[in-house]
């Protein structure tokens, strides 16, 4: 049995340190070096090239390196019965949170007009809701969503939350399912993405959603480029009835030369750098599920493929 | 016995009101109407004009429209033994901590770089320290600095404060006193400056605790402009050995035409809007407190002018 590892630019000393750590002895392959596909038990991926993993007849466990595992499961040729385990890291959900509390803090206090102010040296000062009155949406309740529900909640912001399966969290207000999610948005004057891109939630955030939001709103999109329609929210700010957006993910990364973001002052870019994966913790989280597999245990969390998280 | 009311800009519709609501029928003067300055008791301001405060011989209290008193005590021709009563108000607390927070995230996390690179259209993340390992230190631990340090801390920072008089904090390092100071700015990725001005920590700041401080440093000031030396924070980012800051308070205010902190990329302007006075709040607070003398009582928090705070 044999590892087979798939992420450009990570450091190899690094993860052989790990598997030392781990008492792995099993060899650890990349896509450079010569191996025989049979020998692939194991496939540590970051958007791996297309028809790779397929060759691989006897691969029983594919790690995502990342929480999101679209990047492995898009390419047609993969077999969905193959299950693939996320990554999962506490020092993701900090940093994702840290980067939603910025974002929104920001906003809510103006922070964007005032650096636009600044370079006019014109010295006004913006009044502002209390933080009760600042209603924040979260789309998205997973073991970020919630963290950032929570820091949020602690703020005294007004927060509610949104998923697919019921979810309760003191203080804010959990809402579930289709129906309720026109409710969210037409009460969301900050509207945060976290969602996972399935077919379900591609495109989600489009001009019916934007239109619904309140005059004035905010856009905060850290889960994946193409749940938004970039026209349409283009539009929304263009017409004024959205201030501002952060997006920190599009539809297409690197974001091309040609995208209208870069040059608008009302769109925050920031270069997927809301909670970069951590190299070591992510050797430690995926190696030590490899060796769970060894000692005869299962891996967790394991995604699952209907459900696209 | 009458109130004296000075507070530019401030709706006085809105402090009949609460008058009203706090059963107070003293009279209440503004200073461009006649009155006798023998009735005037109490006295509720904002950086009233010099000489004004001391031709009220039965003045009994002063309340400040603010956090800070200076704008009151500095003139020389007012009384030191008349107690000044500072705003305390929660919400003062809250988007204090608020402000904060938000520049902390934003150097810690490299905002400030992504903005810059939005611009060029460049494509690139920095990584930063986890949030253990990013040291951050509050100077001054009243109730806003002590709210600071435990909003830092439960974001996992590690936070020191410093003070006057010695505090404790959970997870917080707190030292105290005059020789202490060089060792908490010698370990100050982010420093914070929230101290009161008095003789003491006017240009506290200066060359000698930025050459301490770690390179690539960060300056948050949102207390007093004067606690920094200005052409020594601008020599500090010029020699590259700081590498931003924040500033909401400026020696002058507002900020002058010609100051060279509006067109630096590395300082960011705010128009004092840290922690604004919320009229309502503020009237409350103060009325309510002058409800207290008239049943009998004392009014808080005073101001020991010994300390400035």
């Amino acid at each position: 049995m044999a590892i087979y590892f798939h992420w450009t630019g990570s450091s190899i000393d690094l993860w052989q340190s790990v598997l030392q750590e781990m008492g792995i002895e099993s060899p650890f392959y990349t896509s450079d070096q010569t191996f025989d596909p049979a020998e692939i038990e194991y496939a540590i991926a970051w958007a791996p090239p297309a028809g790779q993993l397929s060759r691989f007849d006897n691969l029983r466990y594919v790690f995502s390196v990342g929480a999101g595992v679209t990047h492995i499961t898009e390419d047609p040729t993969f077999n969905p019965e193959i299950p693939v385990v996320r990554l999962q890291d506490d020092m993701l959900v900090q940093d994702m949170s840290g980067h939603i509390l910025h974002w929104a803090l920001h906003f809510h206090r103006h922070y964007h007009r005032y650096a636009q102010y600044q370079r006019q040296k014109k010295w006004l000062r913006h009044g502002y809701p209390e933080n009760s009155e600042r209603r924040i949406a979260i789309l998205g309740l997973g073991q970020t969503g919630l963290d950032a529900c929570v820091r949020l909640r602690d703020l005294g912001f007004s927060v509610t939350g949104w998923s697919q399966s019921p979810k309760t969290l003191d203080g804010v207000t959990c809402l579930h399912g289709d129906a309720a999610l026109q409710t969210v948005v037409s009460g969301a004057d900050i509207l945060v993405n976290l969602l996972p891109l399935t077919p379900k939630t591609t495109d989600l955030l489009n001009k019916a959603v934007f239109d619904k939001m309140p005059a004035g709103g905010f856009v905060i999109n850290c889960s994946r480029g193409a749940s938004i329609t970039d026209e349409d929210l283009i539009a929304a700010l263009d017409s004024g009835h959205l201030e501002a957006a952060a997006l920190d993910v599009f539809r297409t990364e690197p974001l091309p030369e040609d995208s209208p973001y870069w040059m608008r002052p009302d769109v925050h870019v920031t270069p997927h750098a809301a909670a970069p994966t951590n190299e070591k913790s992510a050797a430690r989280f995926i190696l030590g599920n490899i060796r769970k597999v060894l000692d005869g245990g299962i891996p967790a969390p394991i995604v699952d493929l209907s459900r696209g998280y």
